[in-house]
This record gives structure tokens, C-alpha cells and sequence, in this order.
């Protein structure tokens, strides 16, 4: 692993610009500020695709990246394996003149990276800038108008800079052409110190005098005749341009990385990424759009190639387990499932994956949920599942098998896993981002009422009751009855059984009931028209009635 | 100074309990994760006083505070002077079930904090918790209801937990009364442990069991007698009151100092402490009030005596001129004006002031912008302040300036400045908390329209323009027109004389100007009642018409 600082980035950029262009795929991962910013937006198994992604931009468009892991893996020449390029980036929003991001922070999520001894200090002082593409613009215009510096918008110690043009001052007054005042920097103000800053507000300020920093970073400033200064204007003028450029690259930061991503349209793989592409499009690229459609096509048109791991390995649990007997989607448990001695010798010709020359880090010490770390187990876990998939079940291409295995060909045995991305807790579990998504498998929805009339039901109780059962949602319609979503089947069939003849409660498919309750609907059907009565009133006697 | 962190604050609460009981008064300051949530709510020299406080809750209501210090002044027994007890406090919000802060963090502001070392580290790991009525109310709920342990809140590893009861399972059908299970906590899972939790998810699932922690803090599963079971639930149950209770005391962490404040109701004292007060109401007690005069009320029970070194200083300008010759309202400038030499020898027997044993850091190491140490310049400004303001132009008293002066006698004369807080850049320059806000001593606004007829101002150039001559804010009118509030009369007064015959525009007072307007309005009033058109619009047709 490689960790990519705010004072690195700009010497490391051409190599991990290399690593991704030589690679055959790239792994990601990402750490982020929070994962809900309020409870009505938690994922629930009532969920229908368009409902989450309306949850989850809402979240995510309000809270920050604090990690990007990325890791390149190569082709290694001298091997039919593969050689991981992983790099490590702390991140924090840009902060300059009119770009001053706000972001949300969850307490739980700070508690949750506190756990895998996450260094904060070093994402704020060694972050790794970054901007969407509106961001960009309004600090480009607000560069190059010059409003940065026209005492609106910047948010600089507004009384340092008006000490040190004071000092300016008395020096200009009694100075003649041809005399030099220097600005030293001292201990003390070198953190309030901003070079480009100072020299652009001493030289509007004085119109007779002209900047340059000195050998020791010190900031001179001479008096020169009103020709000379426009001389040394014009000829600066070419200069400026080329540092507000320097200045816009390095806040740009990370977003560079992510534009030579979507350059290369590398294939892209990430464990259980939803949320991870949704952080990636709104702030490397542009804020999520308000339709799910219209984010789905747009993140394809970046990205045509996706895969997503926790939705593979899910459709592999007969495979692994005939293998090595064990099986988990968890991403570390994958890892070791994959790494593990029964699986690597379970197919001919298992491709090695070694980290890169200078990449070593993780090779002697484990970092879970450092998203580099994660990044890299997530790349390892796909070639291994890719050549699993390929040669395991099949006399196919055994002979290609003893040499390296083109990348193409294990794309094409991936395909029907291309696009489709593993959403945890809704009617779905996967998504397409390329077409319609896939109608649900989860079982009906079941209808939970009271048995004796009057009765009220206590939700949490009833969470109780059926939590272990398996995972379940609970949305009370009534006082008396409510809605339940079963994670799978065999949970929904446990339920049924379970409470079938409860004391309290009586359990119903919801179809079912529905079926039932049509003659009632139609008669207190004028009711609810003319009464105007909300939803939950009327449902509410419907179920008073039937009790 | 002494850092308070979670891990000591236990162990050191009484010593600050007995700090803030013996002090004169309590200094205090606090930094934040920002200082203003969006655009909207940056400061204005338009806003009155209830449009500042509107502005300020929406920011602080979604903003946190990093850290807070606190500076008790305990008159010092051998000498006429103040020992200074300071406590710099990390803090960061209560994470736990129901209560899982979302707050706003400004990149600005981290840039900020980073600027003076500050160690986001600490926060995290070492932070205080803090939770206001409100949120505690959720806690004490949901641990009293035990709702945090149904399956349907809780935040903690479930899959971790769902692998300790699996073991127990495991060993349970297997085992006979009198065996024990011990769960071992390991290196690797130490993070996800939580004993609580843990035993009270293994109790609740396996009816014929009893569970302890040993003394290596493992956890023991004894298997029991139904009777058995139930006389140690009934014993366990005193003793899980207490562990609820000391659950909910570490929660509420720095709330309890909170708590002693308000309840001593010591002098409190800050510099330009506007937003600490918002931040102490919001964050320790409960959410700011959408009506101003109810915060202020309701604040003025809670502290009933505030005062403001910021406010109080710019009332002082003439004194500390004459005395040293120099004047600032900066915190550092203005503690080391008041500690000067000269300051010193101005006023006979000027209290000392020390920092008491144990509390000695601040004596050789300067932190700017860490609370404690703000806090601690705040209290030694005051000290001083006091003393010069009692005892410099008077002769009253002259013999007790020779022994210590009692702080009532202080007090009294620092009544005027009582419960008046600075306010920055608005309307008035403080507000008054226990009766009505003064009237604006700004000057009145300038109007500000261009001479040729059809041409448009440039907000952008006009601030740069006017700028010069000191704090002002500009808001556009018309395309046209644009309202300016100077900062002071002498900043309006060289506007008004500097744009005098300006080739571009002309610069009016805003009485003048509505004066000279009014017939024109009168006619123009048809228009705008019968065409319901916007107010800009019609102001737009009435600058046109005017230039």
C-alpha cells in the first residue's frame, strides 16, 4: 500500500495515473463521514429500488468521504497472476475562498472508524483535497474574476493581512524606486502566512511597488516607477495564470485520480458499493440527480463495467461451500474463504496476487476498514472468484487454464454479474445499473393484527417477537394491525408457523388478507370519500371492524 | 491547565465540582465544528438583533462544539490576587442506540483549528460525550425500556454478537446446571466488545443461564435452574439499575459540569460569547428556542449574571489608551495589553493572577484558539478590567485597593456592563439579556445608484470600491441600485466624501434619498397594487425612471 498525502499527491499522481492505465481492473473502496443523516432515511425491507436511492442521495449528498482506496491490479509479467498497485487517500472537502464545504457527520460512524484506529488528524492535515465538477467551476470563476480577493469572499485572517499592509504602508510613504522592504515569516504567523494572498493584496493596494518571494520565502517588495510596474504586470500576468492553475490542480485533488478512472473506463469493483458509487458520482463528479434513472444511465456512461462482490459471492455460496465447506459475503470472511488453502487448490492454475514493488504494507499487517486495505481484498477476492467461476465447473479452456487466463475471458464468464449491485435491506437485492432492475424474490409481505378487539400493538414488542426469526421490518398501519417484511422465505414460513394460534396476535399473508377484506372496503369505500377522512383513520375502523 | 478526557473525566469531576463551587466566577470558552451552516447565515451589518439570532440557531442547531474550556477564579488565599483553575475539555457527541448525533463540520473551520495544532485525534477517542434534556430523555427511555436491546435500535456488530450467542448455543444443549462457558475476549474482536451488550443479549436468549465477568473481564456463562435463574435476575436487577445509572452518567459527561454551572450560578465570563451561549443553551441544556426573547429569558435563568470582555473593552478604549498607549478588542492582543508592564503599574495593588498547583501549562507554553487556554486569558482580562475600572479614576476605595477587594465590589462596578454581549457585525454592537436590546448607534445607509440611465452596478466592483474605507455591506436594490450599511459614521462619512461628482455613481443617504422619493412612490403606487407585481420589479421601474 502506497498512502497518498495532501504533500505527496502531486509526485504520485503520474505513477498512480500509470497504475490504472497498465491495469486490467481497478478495486475501490471508501470510508465515509456518516451513513444515514436521519432516521427516515435507514434502508428497510420496504424498500423498492427508486425509494433507497431517494434515501441514500439524501444522505449521501450531505455527508463527506474521509478515505478512498484504490487498487490497480496488474498483470504480472513473470507470472500468470497478478500484481496489486494499492493506494491509500486520506480525503477532505477543498476549503478556498467561496468553496467551503459543509458536511455532515454521524457520531456513530466516528465511533465505528475510532474502532479500527482511524488517524482523523491525518485526513485534516494531510487530506487530500477534492471537487465535483460545480464546485470547480465556481472556484475557477471565482479565481479568475479576481472576487477571491476583493474583500467579499475570502476568509483569511482579514488582520493579519491588514498588519502586514500597515507595514507596507509606513515603508511606501518615505520609500524611493529602486528600495526594498522585506516581509519575513516568522514562526509565529507562518500559519497565517498565504504568499499568493499577501503578494496580490500589496500589490493592488500600492500602486508603485512590485512583489516577488525571496530565496528564503520571505516576501519582497520593491518600489518601481508606475511604467516598470506595468511592464512587471504584464509579464507576471503570464506567471499568474500559470500558479492559478497550480492552485486549481491542487484543490482538484483527488478528483484527478477519479477523472483518470473515468478516462481509462477500467472495470471497476467494489464490495456491497452502492453507496460507494453514489459518494464517487456526487463528489468527484456531479451532485446526484433527483431521478434514479437518470443517475443509473449517467454512472454507465462513466463506468460501462461494474462489479460488485458481495452480489457475486451470494450467487456462489453452493460453489464455496462445496469447496471449503464455509461461506460469508462478509468481505474479510470472503477473503479468507478465497485465500484459503482448500479453495486455492480447488481449481488448476489459481492465479497468484502479490502487492507491487513498494506496495508492501499490507502484506504483514491487516487494516480492516482502511479503505486501501478493503480496496485490496476486494480486487484479490474478484481475480480469484473470476477463475473459480471460469475453471472450476467446466473441462472449458483447461488448457488455457496452465498458462494466464486473458482478462477478456474471465470478463466474458462475468457477465452476467456486470451492472449488478448488491442493495442490502429492500424489496431487491440487487440493482442493474445497465437495464430495469430484476422484480423482487423476497416473500409476501404478512399482516400482523390484534386478537382481541381494542387491543393496541406494541411495535417494539412485536420486533421482539419476531426478530429472531430473522430480519424482519415492522410498519404499524393501525393501533391494531401492521405490516411485516421477512428478509427470505424461510423467515416469513418460521413466522407463520411460530404464531399461528398465538394467544395475541393473528399472522396473514398479506394478499391473502387483502383478498378478505374487499367486500368490507367497498362498503366503507362512500366513507372514505365523502368523510375525507386520512388513510389512517379509515384503516384504522376497517380493523376495529374485523377484530 | 488540565485536559479532562473521557477516560479521567470520572475520576477528576469532583475536583472540577469543587473548582466551580469555590470560584468568583468561571471563564469560559468554546470551539466549533463551524460557524456558519450556508450563505444564508453569514453576519450582516443589516441584520437587527432577532435576524441575527434566527441565523445563528440555524447554524448552531446543526452545528457541534469540539472542545470547551473552562477557567474557575478562586480567590487565592495568601494574596490579594485569583488562582486559576483551567480545564480544556474535548469533546465530541454521546453515540450511543437511540441517540446518534448528526452534526455539520466546515471544511473552513478544520482548516482553521488546524492552523493552531489542533488534535481531531483527541476528540475522537478522548472526546467527552455530552447529550442536552432532550436527547438524554431518549437515552434514559430507551435504556429503561430496554428497546436499545430488542434487535430493533441497537448499533453494534451484529454479526459479532450473533457469533458470541452461537457459541453459547452451541455449548447450551450440551451442558449441565453448574457448568460454565467463559467467552473469552481476544486481541482482535477487544473493539467490538461490549459487556454489557453482550450479557444482556445472552441472558435475554438462553432462559437456564447466568453470566458475570471474571476478573481477566471475560465473560462467564454459568448454566442455572429456571429458580436459580430468577432469584439472581431479581438480585441482578438493583444491580442493573446502577449499571444503567452509571451508564447514563458517562453519556451525559460534560453535561454534568453544565449542570454545576447552572447550578452555582457563578459569574460567567467570555469574550465576544455570543455563539458560546448559543452553543452551551443548545448543546448541555436544551434546542434553542425559535423565539430570540424566549433564549434570552430562559438563558438569564439559567446565568443570570454574563459579561463580555469583547463588549466591555470597546468601552475601555480611551482608558488603555492613556495607560499603555495601544487598544485591541483581539483576546491576545487585549491579554497582553492588560498584562503589560505598564497596565500593571497604572493602578495600585493590581490582583495577581496564578495558575494554581497542578494547573500550571499555560505558564510556559501559549495555545492560542485552545478553549482553555481562551478561557484562561478571558478570566485574567477580567481580573484586570475590574481592578482598573475600580480603582483607575477614582479615589473611592483607595484603602481597600490595599487589601484584596471582595469581587462584589467588583461586581458593582461592572454592573453597567452586566448581561450585555457583543454582537458583531450587525445592526447594534451588543445585545442585552435581561431587558430590551439598545437602539443601533450605525450610521444610517447610504444608497448607492449609477448615473447613467440603463447601466448596471457591479456588486463585486462596488465592494471593492467602497472597501477601502472600512466594514461594509452591500445589497443590491435594482440592477440599478444597491443599499450600503457602513460599519461606523467616520467609514460612511469618507464614502459619502470620496464618491462626491464620481464619474460612475452617486452615493445618497438613504433618509434623503426615500424623502426625494416619496411623490414618485405615490405615483408609482397604482402600478404595483394593480399589476401584483414583485417589489423588485417595481423598485427596479422607479430606479430606472430616477436615473
Amino acid at each position: 500500500m502506497c498512502e497518498v498525502l495532501r504533500s505527496s499527491f502531486e509526485a504520485l499522481f503520474p505513477s498512480i495515473e500509470k497504475a490504472i492505465k497498465q491495469a486490467d481492473f481497478v478495486a475501490i473502496d471508501t470510508e465515509f463521514t456518516g451513513l444515514v443523516t436521519d432516521g427516515q432515511n435507514r434502508p428497510s425491507l420496504f424498500d423498492t429500488s427508486e425509494e433507497r436511492y431517494r434515501k441514500l442521495r439524501n444522505s449521501v449528498t450531505h455527508l463527506s468521504v474521509r478515505q478512498f482506496g484504490l487498487s490497480a491490479f496488474i498483470k504480472d509479467k513473470n507470472s500468470s497472476g497478478y500484481e496489486a498497485h494499492t493506494y491509500n487517500f486520506p480525503l477532505i472537502p477543498a476549503s478556498f475562498g467561496p468553496v467551503d464545504s459543509c458536511y455532515i457527520v454521524q457520531a456513530s460512524s466516528t465511533e465505528f472508524l475510532c474502532r479500527f484506529n482511524f488517524d482523523f488528524n491525518k485526513c485534516a492535515y494531510e487530506g487530500v483535497p477534492f471537487l465535483n465538477d460545480v464546485q470547480e467551476r465556481l472556484l475557477c470563476q471565482s479565481i479568475d474574476s479576481g472576487a477571491l480577493f476583493s474583500g467579499l469572499e475570502r476568509q483569511f485572517d482579514e488582520s493579519f493581512i491588514q498588519s502586514v499592509c500597515s507595514t507596507v504602508a509606513q515603508w511606501y510613504v518615505s520609500s524611493t524606486v529602486g528600495q526594498t522592504l522585506t516581509l519575513h515569516k516568522t514562526h509565529a504567523d507562518a500559519k497565517l502566512w498565504n504568499d499568493f494572498v499577501i503578494q496580490t493584496e500589496v500589490r493592488k493596494r500600492f500602486p508603485e511597488v512590485w512583489t516577488m518571494t525571496d530565496s528564503f520565502q520571505n516576501i519582497a517588495v520593491m518600489k518601481v516607477t508606475p511604467e516598470r510596474r506595468s511592464e512587471l504586470e504584464e509579464k507576471a500576468k503570464v506567471d499568474r495564470e500559470e500558479e492559478q492553475e497550480k492552485l486549481k490542480q491542487s484543490l482538484l485533488g483527488f478528483t484527478r485520480v477519479f477523472r483518470v478512472l473515468r478516462e481509462y473506463q477500467k472495470p471497476l469493483v467494489g464490495h456491497n458499493m452502492l453507496m460507494d458509487l453514489l459518494f464517487l458520482y456526487d463528489k468527484f463528479f456531479q451532485p446526484l440527480p433527483a431521478d434514479y434513472n437518470t443517475f443509473k444511465r449517467n454512472l454507465h456512461d462513466l463506468f460501462p463495467r461494474i462489479y460488485d462482490t458481495k452480489h457475486i459471492s451470494f450467487s456462489m455460496r453452493k460453489m464455496l461451500e462445496a469447496i471449503t465447506g464455509t461461506f460469508s459475503t462478509n468481505l474479510v470472511q470472503l477473503y479468507r474463504i478465497l485465500d484459503s488453502e482448500r479453495a486455492t487448490i480447488s481449481t488448476r492454475f489459481m492465479p497468484k496476487v502479490t502487492h507491487a514493488k513498494g506496495f508492501e504494507r499490507y502484506k504483514s499487517q491487516d487494516a480492516p476498514h482502511e479503505a486501501g486495505f478493503d480496496a485490496f481484498l476486494c480486487g484479490y477476492a474478484f481475480v480469484r472468484i473470476c477463475h473459480l467461476l471460469r475453471f472450476r465447473d467446466s473441462t472449458l479452456d483447461r488448457g488455457r487454464a496452465s498458462s494466464a487466463c486473458p482478462f477478456n475471458m474471465y470478463l466474458a464468464t462475468m457477465a452476467p454479474f456486470c451492472n449488478r449491485i448488491n442493495i442490502i435491506r429492500a424489496t431487491i437485492n440487487h440493482i442493474k445499473l445497465d437495464g430495469k432492475d430484476p422484480p423482487s424474490l423476497r416473500p409476501e409481505k404478512l399482516i400482523v393484527r390484534c386478537r382481541k378487539r381494542g387491543r393496541r400493538l406494541n411495535i417494539q414488542q412485536l420486533a421482539e417477537w419476531l426478530s429472531p426469526y430473522g430480519t424482519v421490518d415492522v410498519r404499524l398501519l393501525t393501533p391494531q394491525s401492521a405490516l411485516v417484511a421477512a428478509g427470505n422465505f424461510s423467515c416469513a414460513k418460521a413466522i407463520m408457523a411460530a404464531f399461528k394460534g398465538h394467544q395475541h396476535i393473528l399472522v396473514t399473508k398479506y394478499r391473502f388478507w387483502k383478498h378478505s377484506q374487499t367486500a368490507k372496503i367497498i362498503l366503507w369505500g362512500g366513507l372514505l370519500v365523502s368523510g375525507g377522512v386520512c388513510a389512517w383513520a379509515v384503516l384504522s375502523i376497517l380493523k376495529n371492524s374485523d377484530s
